[in-house]
């Protein structure tokens, strides 16, 4: 047993498969559309550039053999899934973008055979998209979940579910949807909370207008409010066991944290790259801009930042594939790798100057993409933070009494 | 002759007035169209709010009372300015926006009485627009303005002009153009720039495509690109005197920068006020918002990123009052406004979480506005801080000289 | 009326006097003894500089004429400060070291006039020095005033107090003390609080070690541990009235904490200028150091940061002397100004690399200094920003209130 | 091959042991006093700790097992350095301080056995110190190693070395000395230098004042000046071969680069686990300091920063390990490490308020302590950053030429 940072060939390999099939094939699509998903085709661009991922082999990395994947844990994803991410589209091409990705993580993990059959299978495979119905308009479940106020009332042989939830990514067009439901306790204390499976065409299930215009664009199905209307699914739409959803809100929540900083860092270095590209030919000031020192300083933390989040998410993923939730070192390497991923993009676009705030470069589009990731996904830096500062101080109190005990 | 920060009545009032116009009048059409001047209407819309602003006694602040305006100084502009950038429309209902204002300010200061008969009347009253063709695409005049490559041949009766610029605002429906051309040395070298005077349908003058979708969308014209073939301007249309044009530069510029940060302040104020409005009513953790001490940081940093950001406007524009043309004093107010404004509508759509970065709340449109501004607008903060700093090294070295020889 | 930042000739004058009293008297004795005010010769140093002082004319620019001083307002005081500043010995050699510049400001808004003759008059003319005695250590009045336990009971004649105290500035030689104990209430309680004179040689005062090694070093009389054991005053010894004392702390601090600032200001721009004077001179890299980017942007950051302060210090100095106690302005022209002034050091330091962390330089010396100014002086910027956010959202609540209340 | 970051169990055992006597027997040393290891006793001081050391069997793990240590590579060092580092006097009675520690890593990899044998040997038994004497005054090899002036000319026999060093650490009482020679070239080209070995009492060679009152006083034998006035040295004391100093500095720098970080790390840690066990007790505004907000957010972002630095850590030391120079990896977590450590005892000051910056706490001293680390130790972070920069250009432009080729 030694410390080794060397990843199997074969993952060497699909990293460098996926950057040629990104560089050739994906890229390109998302350039001629502006990185706006809905302008490429919306539906019908995925599926084609998913059978195009399924012909360069590099499809769902993520998956199980068994449904037609790489089977690639947690730390052998980050170097392929931050090479997909290159491209806005990649992830997408992939079948590993949001919400898709985390959907089928947790399926694997909790679901019946039956349910895995019944929507494992097809999404694995692309036959269909799917949405995670957690997040609630205020007062509701946002960044605390404890507010959840979406409620399954038990009745015979299932459930039924009322509720409103919004920036539901993904929903336009899902084909079913996993929602987080209140069965025991009040909004505000802790409570139960319980898994439901439901295919989108289900009576009482609507999928309402999309919160327009988000920063974003590169997301298929948008971010849109969902609302419940005694909305019956039957004993078999529970998934795992009745009251665990929170629990299982962390099964998927440490390994979704991690694949989306995966994502965005290839995007943020795509930002890199261009800005890169840029300085090192363009001249100004009697110089070449790259050999500027206050533009050498963007390049250079640009670099520190990309090689921390990398390093923090090696980190993070090793403790995944041990088997641990992971809660501390995850929420650390996104909290960091949220704002690093910010701050390169921002740099990126600094270096190209009026350049970088045109769609003459990719840079604007990027930029507008990636700030929401320091406010979505599990919440906002600052619930990390306290979370963080939490776990710390109550470990501090703790050891302070079994000192005091001791003496 | 004491220390005094306390402004005129009349200002004041002023202050107030376009306040209550802003809120009443201008802030329901920028919200109902998403802050896209395109959707509002475009000229039209600028047609009506302009005359909106007329019958409200707000109109034209900063044009001198010859010309119909209210005649304030740049100290006396600044609260004015403010209070009309709140709204992203707000700068083209008084008819301050960029680029017309500065040019106003540069044609009020510089033109014959003829060229401002011609050329400053109708675009003090609004009966026109006007563009600002100084910036050029690589590897012509950028950041560095010595780069510059539009140059203009003395012949018969007046100078034919060649050459391309981009990142014209305003220039898809300008009325006429002011042009920076070179009219002696060779790009690289500083030599001699002229301004010349040219209405838009002049032969040889053709506004090319947009940069599209460049993330500011309250514009009214785009960023173009300008071409200039075979351009013939008589004589009459010199702006100043032959060779003179980097110094009027000057003349427009300090003033320009200042009113940027008005203008921008204001923005970045209602983005403020949008999330302080928010968090003193959200709810979440088992508190208000407003009341959790991360929330409370973003807040004060605002707050103390709002009164500096005043507070060295005032000290550039008193300055510039004065007659100087306070090129380090407007480069070290612009540089800290630029960022500082950023970082107050970044907290601002922190605080909002997930309604920050969508449309439901103007957040995500004033983050798109205002992140060229660290760009635009003579330079980027890197330009600025190397101007700074080149003044404050060039002084020390003069000062150690002096020191020296006197021993 | 109109907006004027020029300074009244008389102290553009006193300006400049106090810049060459510091550069040709005082910075020479900073100097020689390495900004250690105890290896100068502690007391006798003081007395030496303030008989120099008085002989420049450049004595006491604080304290009314009636007093001996130069009867400036708070506007007027900022230049002349900060220029007192530049050497750390300076505001000694000035008679405005805290604490008793502030305790002098404060013994002239509310004293009597015996209490006057008896105190602030010798005090003015440096013929003694002062504490004042506030700060308790834990769990008593630290950042928070409410936890106040030191506690002053009503007996015949007079009063008894009882308490414990430290980091009292001055404390080691002061002549008397300023002692806020609590009348009424209970600790954590606001209740009353009231402020007591009481000469240092009054029985029952003990003035106790130094906390030893604080980051700074040139203060006078250190900072110091003082204990109350039934120390009874006279009834005469109540300064102002009995449980005004928070707000009689209020009329203190506004002020105090705006001469804290144009203190380290000044301190702060010594260090700018050896920095710059350095690397204008020295070469590597094949450059001059200034000349090189990532110099200038430290260099340019710092005149901004040093624009900024002086900014925000005229504005809450004119709100000061218009008569509020400009709670919100000072605290956010402190908090800005506690970390621009570290951050300025701290790049000096970067800029000289080894010698600026030798005392070689007084780079090392400044960096020490200036580094408790972010927790001293009336609280942390932690404190500060929670007071400001608090206005902020308070206000913002009472508005939506009149607008829910109004429709 | 997988990724592993599991140390093997003698390294989790000797951390174990490390942590025991670093807390049982290093710190209360420190604290004792004040972390001053003149006044501990110097030269003594460090005899008697390394004797305990060697008692707990932790004594030099760095040091390969024939030379009397436990011969851990880098990623082992990695935490075992942090947790002697945790005490300021820990790396001293480990045998692992600067310079020590580098030069007996250079030692081991360069020099021939019998300069092992007269060397090595003792350094490594903690019979004697060393130094390493590189760095020159102004205009010599400061941050820039080609401005190199010390200069060794051949004569018969071997060579004879003029020149003058300054803060060279350890000086003082080190029994020899690595020295940095020009042997070819002059000063501002690259050329050759040589590295030499020699006794501390040869004559020419003398060690000159300490660079008094450094801010950090833990290092045995200071900071000093060294001079060499016609130092004769016989052929047998070249360090490796002749004209590849440059070089031999580099297998020097890395690893040193990264022990530095480890120790440094382990100082920064004790600071945030002070901080963070007085605000887990101490109360304030009605709530325990942990638990506030702004205190929650300077806990997390070190934690933050402490895992980020680990990270980068065991990246740049596996790199190293597997035979690299690493020179960019290292270049990345040393910058950004010196300031994470730098933020990280910054914020355990600031949430110690007062007592921050006194020395009740031994936070003052920590601050003082990794200030230098910044501009230390091959270079200030500009220098790094400078080359960083200069590689991802000159990538860029090698890969836009190879592009170019091909098309």
């Amino acid at each position: 047993m030694a410390v080794d940072l060397s990843y199997p060939d074969r993952v060497v390999e699909l990293v460098a498969k996926t950057e040629e099939f990104i560089r050739e094939v994906v890229l390109p699509v998302e350039d001629a559309h502006g990185g706006d998903i809905a302008a490429a085709g919306g539906d019908a661009a995925r599926v084609e550039l998913q059978k195009a991922a399924k012909d360069a082999g590099v499809f769902a990395p993520h998956v199980s053999v068994e449904y037609g994947g790489h089977g690639l844990g947690m730390v052998d994803r980050a170097p392929v899934f931050e090479a997909a991410g290159y491209s806005l589209f990649g992830p997408t091409a992939l079948n590993i973008a949001a919400p898709d990705e985390g959907n089928m993580h947790m399926l694997a993990h909790i679901a019946t055979d039956e349910q895995k059959q019944q929507f494992l299978a097809p999404l694995a495979a692309g036959d269909t998209r799917s949405g995670f119905a957690m997040t609630e308009p205020a007062p509701g479940a946002g960044a605390d979940p404890n507010a959840l106020r979406t409620r399954a009332e038990k009745v015979s042989g299932g459930w039924k579910i009322n509720g409103h939830k919004h920036f539901i990514t993904g929903a336009d067009g899902a084909g079913f949807f996993i929602i987080m439901a209140r069965t025991s306790g009040e909004p505000g204390q802790r409570g139960g909370a319980t898994m439901f499976l439901a295919p989108a065409d289900t009576p009482g299930l609507k999928v309402g207008r999309h919160i327009i215009n988000t920063l974003d664009k590169s997301m298929i199905g948008g971010h849109c409010e969902v609302f419940f209307e005694d909305l019956f699914v039957p004993d078999s739409a529970v998934l795992g066991e009745v009251d665990q959803g929170f629990a299982y809100a962390q099964v998927r929540l440490g390994p979704a944290r991690m694949t989306h900083v995966m994502r965005w860092l290839g995007a943020a270095r795509r930002g890199h790259d261009i800005a890169v590209g840029y300085v090192a030919e363009r001249e100004g000031f009697g110089s070449r801009l790259g050999d500027l020192g206050m533009i050498q300083k963007m390049i250079a933390d640009n670099e520190i930042d990309i090689a921390a989040t990398r390093a923090l998410l090696v980190q993070a993923c090793w403790a995944l594939d041990g088997g641990s939730y992971a809660a501390n070192e995850t929420s650390i390497a996104k909290t960091f790798a949220a704002e690093a991923i910010f701050r390169i993009v921002d740099r990126s676009v600094q270096m190209c100057g009026g350049l970088g705030v045109s769609e003459d470069l990719p840079l604007a589009r990027l930029s507008r993409e990636v700030r929401p990731f320091r406010v979505y996904d599990d919440g906002p830096s600052e619930v990390h933070r306290w979370a963080i500062a939490k776990r710390t101080v109550g470990a501090a109190r703790k050891a302070a009494a079994a000192k005091a005990a001791q003496s």
